[in-house]
């Protein structure tokens, strides 16, 4: 179901700068027997990803209500995505003035791709951009992603890795990439492409809290191909080791378990 | 007025891909007494445009039956824009097999910010992401343009003309630009950023026919500010000479009627 400004089925107007400009920010929300989860690191993500494009955001209890009566009308939702546009403006780039911002919600079923077993990704050839003013937002600007994305067509793989143009190791086209190398868990900053999704912060908040050795940093193909394990994680799938990528089959490890645990850690 | 896929007003579903993604392509067309300007051009650059995302293009007498329509239908128009979207498709960033393309017609009036007089420009802080897998594209992923849009709202200035992170000058937020430069015409290439604009595309030609020298190459903010003219071009505004950029203003130069007459050589 689909919902605009908290009305049902309610029409989206084809001036929303979110079509015209990609002008807007969006989240994935996993909902499981009505429940949202990780509601709260949502929030504060959208409005922080909000905040750097100088995009209003609703109050919490704005967008929560207006979330938790989508869900009520949707009882078999498996997700709802959340997307705040700068809603409608005069033709031009130039943000508007005191127009208020547009919230779509849609709910939906469907599995992640990222729960296949066994879980197999690819290289992508595309490199992604660097631009630091865009990097970490969850943002509605996407093509990199789409072309990534249709570089194959073999549904045995399920995500493809992407690096950006000066040869850093950035995430999936849908999800974050996590390290388990030398003792500590090595994290791809995505300072300069990517998405830093709530999965993701996750994992680093537990880790540190459970005391794990952790490095955010610039990582390359080459230490990705010689960690101990690969792990892959979004809203929707939570955390999955990746059992191959590229040429390498990686074996169960332990620490998978461990890092599922950091991500659950807190609701 | 709004025509979707040649319905006036129909609804846009929110499922539309060039919402969620920004994939899609578009076009500004201008209008001027019910004529529709520059029409071949525009069709072959959006269906350029479309083949390197790999987006089904409508043929050139379908696209043309919707906009003439579109212009009949409000005669005062002074443009049309054309949005072609993927269409709708299943989340996921995987472009969906089969499914229609969808054109979004917008007609409506207004003057473009390039007819001002003085023309004054600025130089943008921001700095255009290297991407040559889009550049040159007039695709829907503009949050660059709005972002450095963003940096000024001093009504005198109309334009900012942005630089790529390797130094390269690009052209401005909503045009193209051009200059003149030591007996000849120096156009900055678009294949790191930027979009390869009609107007542009025009003039080159124009230029080439008319026997001109033309270089296009990676031009540097230095070349820009010892140019004997500067000029900002697109559909809508035609071609203008630069007045001021940053500290320096140029005086009229006689190369503004011989590229206007470049420009506007063949219908």
């Amino acid at each position: 179901m689909i919902w605009i400004d908290g009305r049902p089925d309610a029409p989206l107007p084809a001036t929303d700068r979110g079509l015209a400009y990609g002008d807007g920010v969006f989240r994935t929300v996993r909902v499981a027997a009505g429940k949202i989860l990780w509601w709260q690191d949502h929030y504060d993500t959208l409005r922080a990803d909000a905040a750097r494009l100088a995009l209003a955001c609703p109050t919490e209890d704005a967008i929560r209500g207006q979330l938790e009566a989508a869900v009520v009308a949707d009882p078999g939702a498996g997700y709802a995505k959340l997307i705040l546009t700068r809603g409608d403006g005069a033709r031009g780039y130039a943000p508007p003035q005191g127009c208020p911002p547009r919230l779509i919600i849609m709910t939906g079923t469907g599995e992640s791709p990222l729960l296949a077993r066994p879980l197999v990704a690819r290289w992508c050839d595309l490199r992604l951009a660097v631009q630091p003013r865009l990097a970490g937002i969850k943002h509605l600007n996407r093509l990199e992603n789409v072309l990534a994305r249709a570089e194959w067509n073999d549904g045995a793989i399920a995500e493809g890795v992407l690096m950006d143009t000066a040869d850093r190791v950035i995430g999936g086209t849908m999800s974050n990439l996590l390290l388990w190398r030398r003792g500590e868990l090595l994290v791809p900053e995505v300072t300069s492409a990517g998405v830093a999704g709530v999965a993701r912060a996750r994992v680093l908040r537990g880790a540190a809290r459970a005391g794990l050795r952790v490095s955010v940093r610039a990582v390359t193909a080459a230490e990705v191909m010689d960690a101990e394990a690969l792990f892959l994680c979004n809203s929707l799938a939570g955390l999955r080791q990746v059992d191959r990528l590229g040429e390498r089959n990686w074996p169960p490890h332990e620490m998978g378990a461990a890092l599922l645990g950091c991500l659950n850690e807190t609701p």
